[in-house]
């Protein structure tokens, strides 16, 4: 039987944990606790606060469509600053630290500038720090090209940070520390009986998290499965323990795990496309060709020969999507195009659900005795989601959440 | 006769000269006028108004003794958030522009952390740059260490890293934009009649700086007078022509070119010390050790076997300066040790005085004739230099202003 001799855990403290000095002398005891226990100590930070936002306010004032090369120059030097901080926090309490940039800490990136892609980690001066017993602390969210300009990850990339530098490092554990206190079975906000999840598989916090769950970055998700990496999710500000994202969740037996609500979509029905093999694809090539994220769709039965087709996009890319729409419409002599931003999506999500049959039908029962409408269904293998009418949304996740026996 | 194709200039904008949007616009602009021209343009930025001083700020209320080369890591991010900023500006305006951090314009330092030396400069990037016929954005005040971290060349660094790359890059001219006109006879807030100076030696230059008169960084100039290139300081804000500073200025003949003064030091005496040889080593070889750098020194003629050394020191350094010197006292057997920070230093500089006798004469009688009464002298080649009551200083700086007929 072999033994570790140390523990080494990578941390990830988010922007709202980092976000003054107070909080970041806070994070600093967090650490000073696991030192105590003589825990090796990777750390990944945000930048401090709104930092991020208020540095892409002024270069969109500067202009509105800043080189994508020059933003990344300008804001990942949030994460440089908060890192040098927090370093400077431990060693005023006696702990040795030592603050890494993205380049420095040996992310190597594609070219994407602003949405990079992280090739590879050569973390042969994060090794040699923590050999010397020293809390290393990693900018988050950030690397560099192999032109050795400055790249970053895009939204929530410092959790990507900490999962990549958690597999190459060979990390017991990678913690996420946030401003909430782990998962819910669904927003706290909504649904007053929703409970801190303990434990759930990867595949459900996927799914959760593409489903609207804003609490961890799906990519970060996606690795943390690939290689294997348990995840915690916990609060900053707290000492309960969070939840347990892992491969397998073979003590519970939940058949649905959680639910999730987003208003955040909208959707565009082309009416009356002819109903001929390849339509569909045809439209969906377009959207695709001009980089449109299309998330649900569905077709309607044909009537006449002709058929409507509806599909959910981020409302970002609402107003770009429905232009394409209408000018797709023309080229294949479709009818009239809808827009419609008064909807939310509300989504089931459980491994149980592969198992069990029923599920769906259990789900829309329940919306039905509500007096819910669902106006679309889509589902995958491990979750369901309904698109309702805006305003009815949180009643849904209320009613759902209550039907799956979640919660208190 | 050999005629170059295109001038290539080196720009460097202080802190004040990008400290909001529209002052960045404004540099832009300043920029955009040398690239109608076909000028080559390599600028050199530094930090946002009082970006430095507030993370400086942040960093001492985290630790009362931050670690400096997370002090650098820290405060490098404001260079590199302004150059990224100015590209944009630049690129807005139809300019192709890239900006650089030290570390990528290829400026390695020595491992002093926040007061580095530039070992070397490897503008291999920026050359491509500017083959490419890009402007190019350099973050000022920062390299980076032979072991990759982030070093900083302290205060005024930008207007040092600005001169360094003109001489590697073999510039025709580095401008060194501010927010006064120019290089002044004295100092326009104090003497009235003061004037700009319109060519100035790098000698001059250096000893108005040296004794107080802060436009550029004294160790930039010994820099551009080393590779001799001619500088030139002037206005951001107006399109006055400014100071040309050169290895020669044949044709002006004044024999005294600027006055200085500084009320920034603090006189020590050490009274009663044994006059024997070797006790001034004694005294000033300790105080070295502790890097404190002495200014003015003088000893009095000695009566009876014993003497007084006065010296001034930065006030900065005055208390550690006054607590070694009584330590000394105490050691070689002295006696009281006096501490005064009331005092002023007015100085005359000039080239011409080299030549000319009688200077130092007229200097101490029209300080004689306003009642001005000289405390401590000290003298090199170009300058004169007269410790005398801080009230008095600014009286003193007028009257010397009036004798040497500078100015209206």
């Amino acid at each position: 039987m072999t033994r570790k001799v140390s523990h080494l855990y990578v941390l990830k403290f988010g922007g709202s944990s980092v976000a003054n000095l107070s909080k970041i002398r806070r994070v600093a005891d967090i650490i000073s606790a696991y030192r105590r226990k003589r825990y090796k100590i990777v750390v990944v930070v945000s930048a401090m606060g709104d930092t991020t936002d208020k540095l892409l306010h002024l270069a969109f004032k500067l202009n509105p469509s800043p080189p994508e090369r020059e933003l990344d120059m300008l804001i990942s030097t949030g994460e440089q600053a908060s890192a040098a901080l927090l370093a400077m926090a431990l060693k005023s309490k006696g702990i040795e630290a030592i603050s890494f940039s993205g380049h420095q800490a040996g992310v190597l990136t594609d070219l994407s500038h602003t949405k990079a892609r992280i090739l590879e980690i050569e973390p042969r001066r994060l090794k040699q720090a923590l050999l010397k017993e020293k809390v290393v602390v990693v900018a988050g969210f950030q690397g560099k090209t192999p032109y050795d300009d400055i790249s970053t990850l895009g939204r929530g990339g410092s959790d990507l940070s900490a999962v990549a530098l958690a597999h190459v490092l060979g990390a017991d554990r990678c913690i996420i520390y946030t401003d909430v206190e782990g998962v819910f079975t669904a927003d706290p906000r909504i649904v007053k009986e929703a409970e801190k999840i303990n434990c759930i598989s990867f595949d459900e916090m996927l799914e959760l998290a593409s489903k609207g769950t804003q609490v961890m970055q799906a990519r970060a998700i996606e690795v943390a499965k690939k290689y294997n990496i348990t995840l915690e999710v916990r609060s900053t500000f707290s000492n309960k323990g969070g939840t347990i994202i892992k491969s397998k969740q073979s003590l519970e037996e939940a058949v649905v795990r959680g639910i999730s609500l987003t208003e955040k979509e909208a959707k565009i029905t082309i009416c009356n496309l002819p109903d001929r093999p390849g339509i569909a694809a045809e439209v969906f090539q377009r959207l695709s060709a001009e980089n449109i994220n299309v998330d649900m769709i569905v077709q309607n039965v044909s009537r006449n020969k002709i058929t409507d087709i509806s599909f959910t996009v981020d409302k970002a890319e609402a107003r770009k999507a429905f232009d394409s729409a209408r000018l797709i419409s023309h080229k294949i002599k479709a009818g009239e195009v809808l827009y419609d931003e008064d909807i939310a999506k509300v989504s089931i999500v459980g491994i149980g659900m592969r198992s069990h049959s029923g599920v769906a039908a259990k789900m829309f029962k329940a919306l039905a005795k509500a007096r819910v409408n669902i106006e679309m269904i889509s589902t995958s293998e491990i979750s369901i989601s309904c698109v309702v009418r805006k305003k009815e949304g949180k009643v849904a996740a209320g009613v759902l959440h209550k039907a799956f026996g979640l919660g208190r």
